[in-house]
């Protein structure tokens, strides 16, 4: 129990202590903080108190405007952070408690930060490890034979994306005008993209002392590299996609925006939820093999808030659904020798499970807009509509405790004129 | 004429004035440098001497130790620094010609110099606009019938790469380790790559003041964000790429390294070079039309320099052959609203002319290695062997005039041991 006051359905309970970057109105300098209860801890204002073994050396991290310093650290450093913050904030420990002038300067109302993006994200890649979710696509473009790519359960399947667009929750998104071809035997149109989408995924923040150029990360040593995770809006044109796609890839049907959720949950806040990983068959090659769980209960949801209205959960899924595990996707991300950084951000694709209401797209959900999904105002949605606001959250509950992830929000504009 | 003895056959005439980011060993931190003949101009040392009326309050970004922050100033201030620096190079100028004890400072002999990546490369893009390459390619993969996609000229198609990996010349590149599958009825493999390749590129830089999320870069003002360009190498894994590649695009068989030249020529450098665009039947889209010239003669060559040989010329090639322009690829990555930055780097995917000794791959030039290639020591190449060094330039002669980009390298290193 914390001397702060954390209500009972809080997502951000002493076992949860997750990571953001916010400023304050009257103090516009980003910094960071940690989530408890309602308020956030400012760590830049009690970097002096990080004086265990390994952290009394690099306070200076928890003054800077990102988390990459903190990130860039080996893990033992993180797991030494979580035990000063959590002895901080314990009922137990006064120093903080009773230290009225102190906790005025650390303790910020979450009501009145501004959160930010919270790391300075190098490089950002999208995996497509949830089955459930490839085979839906396959489907639809491809037909029922051919739905799973023949590399499908080889490969973590993935590709690069833009790290320039990835935008904290919050951030308005605009419908984006593109190249189209809705009819495949006449010429490509140039306008606003009709079949809007949302994705819904998680992605994690890459962190430690990371191998340079040529030279992979191997999988005894990758727990070190796996900082914390997000909530993750793969925004999608899906009109802009389908005319662009073959043979590189989606390219700026992803570029109009990414939204993530501001609060870094960290693994080891994860562990209780670990469960069994997703049965793969056939085994994969040895360099992608693990035998300790690293797949996680993380119940998701998906509700879409037309202009004015109220929210209307669309999907329900989880993260457990996903085939691939994150260890498994940052072993085989530099198994060439790609350098990651610590701020690298990996997504997991859309998660959909095997129920069509555990499907994370509108693609999906309206299959390709043929089942129009009813929302709680009557109106029905194909894909999305200017004005919607899309709404994911993500949350572990067992056991008594709660770790939850927040939401990430962005709200749909109409496309510039032409 | 310059002050400086400029060699008659030097890259770096006082027409060429290109930036790069160097250092020494009496002197390791890394500095903006222009090159001039066989030296370097340290600008760190004569940041003050930029006194025009739009550079006097920006001097700081010439004491950088990368080029984003003169990147990041309009592109009038980029023709302000041109002036300043050719006026203080040219024989009629005696501001540093004789003033000694400065130029003992800020004159570098290039032998002496390391140089290093000329920016900070946010996002990289690489395009895939040489109609050439994509025919050759395209007949390979899928036949004669269907060798251009559908969408290839009505969209620069082009996808996001990894940034991380970006090097600077003479950075030696390390064989990959991944997934192949060489029979396609048998299950894949894992071990070092087989087809090692090269690709002939050129790549531009972003600069100014550019627009945010959401609002595109229109096509009156692209001038302003375009930089300068260097030469690159886009190292490629062939059969990591054939097994990876759909259907979401390359991914690892492209992110073991790309190198470039470690010097920017500038666009004003460039512009005596300006030829014909290509004939673009169909007209693209209204967003993607312009009228002024901009593609530039700049001649291409690749050399394969085996271990303790010669180089041999593999491949002679061209700019010009490029179907779409950098303004074209520019305007249409950020048509959906994506947001560039100023250090992002496009590249242009292969440039490969209608000649077979133009073509700028070992996949091309040896047709999927039923052509292999012979070196002067008798030795073939079907693809690339450990040990050897490739070797890239690119030059624009004529009018009495040589504006060189120098050379970009990378030495071959086998596959680490399994």
């Amino acid at each position: 129990m914390s001397w702060v006051n954390v209500p009972a359905e809080s997502n951000f309970p002493l076992e949860n202590l997750p990571y953001g970057v916010f400023s304050t109105a009257s103090e516009p300098q980003h910094r960071i903080g940690v989530a408890i209860g309602d308020h956030i801890l400012d760590l830049s204002k009690i970097a002096h108190l990080f004086d265990g073994p390994l952290l009394s050396e690099h306070q200076a991290v928890f003054q800077q405007s990102s988390l990459n310093g903190l990130m860039s650290l080996p893990r033992a450093c993180w797991i030494e952070a979580r035990h000063t913050i959590s002895s901080l904030l314990s009922r137990s420990n006064s120093r903080l408690r009773d230290n009225t002038e102190m906790r005025s300067k650390c303790m910020v109302v979450q009501a009145e930060a501004t959160m930010h993006l919270p790391a300075k994200i190098g490089d950002y890649t999208d995996f497509y490890s949830s089955v459930d979710h490839a085979t839906n696509v396959g489907i639809m473009f491809r037909g029922k034979e051919n739905a799973l790519m023949p590399n499908w359960k080889y490969i973590p399947v993935g590709y690069h994306g833009r790290a320039s667009s990835v935008v904290v929750s919050g951030t308005p998104i605009r419908r984006p005008n593109g190249q189209t071809r809705p009819v495949d035997t006449e010429p490509p149109k140039f306008g606003a993209c009709r079949l809007m989408d949302f994705e819904l995924e998680m992605a994690f923040f890459v962190g430690g002392v990371t191998p340079s150029l040529g030279h992979p990360i191997d999988m005894k040593n990758v727990e070190e590299h796996i900082f914390g995770m997000v909530v993750m809006n793969d925004w999608s044109a899906r009109d802009i996609q389908k005319w662009e796609y073959v043979p590189l890839g989606p390219f700026l049907a992803k570029n109009l925006g990414t939204s993530i959720s501001p609060w870094v949950v960290s693994m080891e806040a994860l562990k209780p939820f670990a469960v069994d990983n997703y049965l793969q068959d056939p085994a994969p090659f040895q360099y992608l093999q693990h035998n300790d769980k690293y797949t996680f209960d993380v119940k998701l949801s998906v509700a879409i808030q037309p202009e004015g209205g109220q929210p209307t959960t669309v999907c329900e899924s989880n993260m457990k659904y996903l085939y691939w595990t994150m260890k498994q996707q940052l072993v085989h991300h530099s198994i060439t020798g790609c350098n990651m950084n610590p701020g690298d951000l990996l997504a997991s694709g859309t998660i959909s499970g095997p129920e069509p209401t555990s499907f994370g797209s509108m693609l999906e959900l309206s299959w390709r807009g043929t089942k129009p999904i009813k929302l709680n105002d009557g109106t029905e949605r194909k894909f999305l509509q200017d004005g919607d606001t899309v709404i994911m959250e993500g949350v572990c509950v067992g056991n008594g405790i709660r770790i939850g992830f927040g939401s990430v929000s962005g709200k749909l504009l109409p496309a510039l004129p032409l």
